[in-house]
C-alpha cells in the first residue's frame, strides 16, 4: 500500500484498502472558518446538538482578520459562541493567521494523520506526510456530527523532481510549470506525491507551497515522504511521537512522472487560469499595479524574507503598492525579528493582518477594474482577486518582489544574481 | 488679535479680522480622504476643470486602507487618477496611516498655515499652532477650484490646564474630562485654546490627542501656542522657517476656564456619547469584548509604547480581542524600532494596517451586536464602531491595554504603579 492508502485503512479501521474504495475515515482534526457559518447551519439542520469530539474540532477565522463588516463581525461572534458552548478549544481568533500555517504552528500537524478543513487548500499538509483535503459546509458538519466522514481512496500520481534549481527559481515557479504542463484538471482525485533529490533539499516552506499547488491540479491531497528535515522541523511543535506512515516498495503508482527542474525558469500563471503558464521572462515589463505577497501558498518567513533581500534600502515603485501578508502571527513574529518587516515598510511595503486578506477577493488588498497585480497566492481566475476585470498573475515571492521595485513583471534571478555579485 | 485671527487676517489678506466676521482665506493645504470621492465629483460639477492649485492639495487613502471591496478599490483608482490627471503630487496612499498624522510626519504641517480636510479631527493640528478645520466635500470642491475658501472668525475658549497629571492620567483623560463638564456642543464654532503649565509638559503626541477631541466639543479649531518642544519636533520636518504666530497681550477671550487636572482621575466616556463621562474607576470589571489602540486621537508611538509596558510578558485576556492600529507609517517603524510592535504580537494583538480601520465603523475591527469595545478613539455613538447594538467605550492607550489584559475595564494607575513599584 502507498503512505496515504494506509493513513486511510488505519482511519477506517480497516487492515488494507485500495483505490477508488470508499471508506468512512476517522478525523483527527477538522478545521472550520469564519468563511463557513453554514457549518454551524448544516450540523444543526442534521438534528446536531453536542459536536461528537471537540477536542477534534478546530475554529479559525482567518478570512476577515478583523472583522471589516457588521456581518462578518456577527459571525465570527457567532463561532465563538458556538466553540463555547460546545467546549471546543481551538478556536483561533482573528489574531492567528491562515489556518494552514496555523495549525502547523501550533503543532496540530503531523506525519499519518487524517485533516480535512473547510478551505481548498488543506493538501498542504501533505508537506507533513498527513492527509489533508478540504470540504464544504455539509461534509464538514457530518464530521462535527460523527467524528468521521466519508472519503474515496485516491490513485497515487508521483512526481519525481530531478535536477537542481537554478537562482531565482522556487518551488512555486516549479509547481506551476508543472501545472502548465499537466492541465488544472490533472489530477482530480488524485493524490499526488512529490519525490527526488530537488524535493529533499528543499525547506519544510517550499515542500508547504508545491503541495499546496497540488489542489489546482484538482489533487485530493498530496504528499511528500516525511524525512529528516520534517521531523526535525515538527520536533519542537507536536507534542506526540512522530511516526511517519512509510510507502510498500511494491506498491504500484497510478502514474510515475518525471520533471528536471534545472531547466525551470521563474514561471508566472497568466490571466485567468493557474494553468496558463508562461515563463516570466516572457511578461517581463508588464506594469503592476499591485504586488501581493501572501496567503496559505507564498506567505511564510522564506517568503518575506526573499523580499526583504530585494528591497532592502530600495522603493517600491511609485505607481505599484506592495500589499504583505503574513500567514499567520508566528510568521510576522519571524519577519519581525529578522527585521524583515522594517525592512518593507521602510521600503514602502503595506502591511496587513495575518489571515487571507485579498487572495480571495474578500478582505485587505482588492483590486479595481483594469488593475493587474501579481501575486504569491494560488488562483487568478476572473474576480478572484476583486474586479473581474482586474488580472492576476501569479508568481513566486521573489517575482512579486521584484515587480514591486520595479513596477513591472522583472526576472527576479537578475536582481539576485546582483546582489550576490555585489555581496561577494 | 488672538494668534488664530491673525493666522486668518493674513489667509484672507486682511489687516485685522474680528470673532463673527466672514472672510475668504486662502487654504495652505487641503487634504481629501477616500471617504469622499465625492469630493471630485463636486468639482467637476462645479465645472471644475483644473485645480486652483495641485502643490496645496494632498490626497490620502487611510479610511479603507488597503481595499477590501471592489467599490472602495475604484474610488481609490479614482483619485489615483485624478491625481495624475491633475498633477497633484500629495498622493498619500494605502501605506501611509491616518492623514493627520501622515501630515505631520511629512512635515506638511506648521504653525501659522491654514489646513482644511474632509475629517471631522482636523483641528489636532492646533497643536501646532496651525489653523486645522474639516469640512464636506463640497467645501473641499470649492477650495480645488478656487485655493480658498469661506470661513467665519471664530471667538476662542482659552482653557488653562493647572497642577500635575497622576500616574495613568493622560491628556485623553484630561479631554474626556473637560468634555463631560461642558458637553459635546460647549464649543460649537468656536477655537479652543489651551494653556498653563500642564500644556507646556505635554508631549507633541499628547497634545495632538488634546487637540483632536475639541472636534468633540464642536470646536471650529484648536490652539495651543508652539514652544520649545514644538519647534524642537517640528525642526527636523518642515523645510520651512517656522515662524510661530503669537497672540496680542491684550486679546479678550470669550471665555477662560480653569481646570486642575491634579484630581482627574483615568476617564471614560461611557455609551454612547463622547460627554457621557465617567470615572474609570466606577466601571471596573465592565467586560470588554474588544480593546482597540488607535486612530488620529490615541494611535501614535508613544501610545503603542505604554499599551506595550502594560502587556510586555503578559497576555491579553482570553475573551478580548486587542486591534493595533499605528497612526502613520512611521509610527509603525518607530513601534517596530522599540520592540513595541513585537511585544504586543507576542502578547496577542492583532495588529492592522495604519489607517482609520474600525474607528468610524468602516474597516478592520467592526463589532457585533452585544458587543462591548474600549477605544483609544473620539466617538461612541451608536454603531460608530460598527453594530448599532455594540458599545463604544472611550479611554486613553493605557486604559485600553489595561482592559486587555484582564478582559474587562480596569484603572491603568494601579498597573503603572505596580510596574514602577516592581523597577524600582
Amino acid at each position: 500500500m502507498h503512505a496515504i492508502e494506509k493513513i486511510l485503512a488505519r482511519a477506517a479501521g480497516k487492515e488494507s484498502v485500495r483505490a477508488g474504495e470508499i471508506i468512512n475515515c476517522r478525523v483527527d482534526l477538522a478545521e472550520v472558518n469564519d468563511l463557513y457559518p453554514q457549518t454551524i447551519l448544516s450540523f444543526r439542520e442534521m438534528g446536531g446538538k453536542r459536536v461528537h469530539s471537540p477536542e477534534r474540532i478546530a475554529f479559525i477565522l482567518d478570512h476577515y482578520a478583523p472583522a471589516s463588516t457588521v456581518q462578518q463581525a456577527e459571525n465570527q461572534k457567532f463561532m465563538r459562541q458556538f466553540c463555547r458552548e460546545q467546549g471546543i478549544e481551538l478556536l483561533f481568533d482573528v489574531n492567528s493567521g491562515v489556518c494552514h500555517q496555523v495549525m502547523v504552528d501550533h503543532g496540530l500537524v503531523y506525519p499519518g494523520m487524517v485533516l480535512i478543513a473547510t478551505d481548498s487548500h488543506t493538501t498542504t499538509h501533505g508537506a507533513f506526510g498527513a492527509f489533508g483535503t478540504g470540504v464544504g459546509a455539509t461534509d464538514l458538519a457530518v464530521i462535527m456530527a460523527t467524528g468521521h466522514l466519508w472519503l474515496r481512496v485516491p490513485e497515487v500520481i508521483r512526481i519525481h523532481l530531478t535536477g537542481r534549481l537554478p537562482l531565482g527559481v522556487y518551488a512555486k515557479d516549479v509547481i506551476l510549470y508543472i501545472i502548465g504542463k499537466l492541465g488544472a484538471d490533472y489530477a482530480i482525485y488524485k493524490a499526488v506525491e512529490f519525490t527526488g533529490p530537488v524535493v529533499k533539499a528543499l525547506s519544510v516552506s517550499e515542500r508547504m507551497a508545491l503541495c499546496n499547488m497540488t489542489t489546482e491540479m484538482g489533487a485530493k491531497c498530496a504528499y511528500i515522504q516525511p524525512d529528516e528535515v520534517t521531523l526535525d522541523f515538527l520536533k519542537g511543535k507536536v507534542r506526540r511521537k512522530l511516526e511517519p506512515v512509510v510507502t510498500d516498495p511494491d506498491f504500484q503508482y497510478a502514474e510515475e512522472l518525471f520533471f528536471d527542474v534545472s531547466a525551470v525558469s521563474p514561471q508566472l500563471a497568466v490571466p485567468s487560469s493557474v494553468d496558463n503558464v508562461r515563463p516570466l521572462s516572457e511578461l517581463v515589463g508588464t506594469p503592476v499595479h499591485q504586488a501581493y505577497l501572501g496567503s496559505c501558498t507564498g506567505g511564510r518567513a522564506e517568503d518575506i524574507a526573499v523580499a526583504a533581500r530585494i528591497l532592502k534600502g530600495r522603493k517600491v515603485h511609485k505607481n505599484t503598492r506592495l500589499v504583505v501578508v503574513p500567514a499567520s502571527r508566528d510568521v510576522f513574529l519571524e519577519a519581525l525579528e529578522r527585521g524583515d518587516v522594517a525592512t518593507l515598510v521602510e521600503a514602502g511595503a503595506t502591511f496587513v493582518t495575518p489571515g487571507c486578506a485579498a487572495c480571495l477577493g474578500t478582505h485587505e488588498g482588492i483590486l479595481a477594474a483594469g488593475e493587474t497585480c501579481i501575486a504569491s497566492t494560488n488562483r487568478n481566475f476572473p474576480g478572484r482577486m476583486g474586479h473581474t476585470q482586474s488580472a492576476v498573475y501569479l508568481g513566486s515571492p521573489a517575482a512579486v518582489a521584484a515587480a514591486a521595485l520595479n513596477g513591472e513583471v522583472t526576472d527576479p534571478s537578475q536582481i539576485l544574481a546582483e546582489l550576490e555579485r555585489k555581496a561577494s
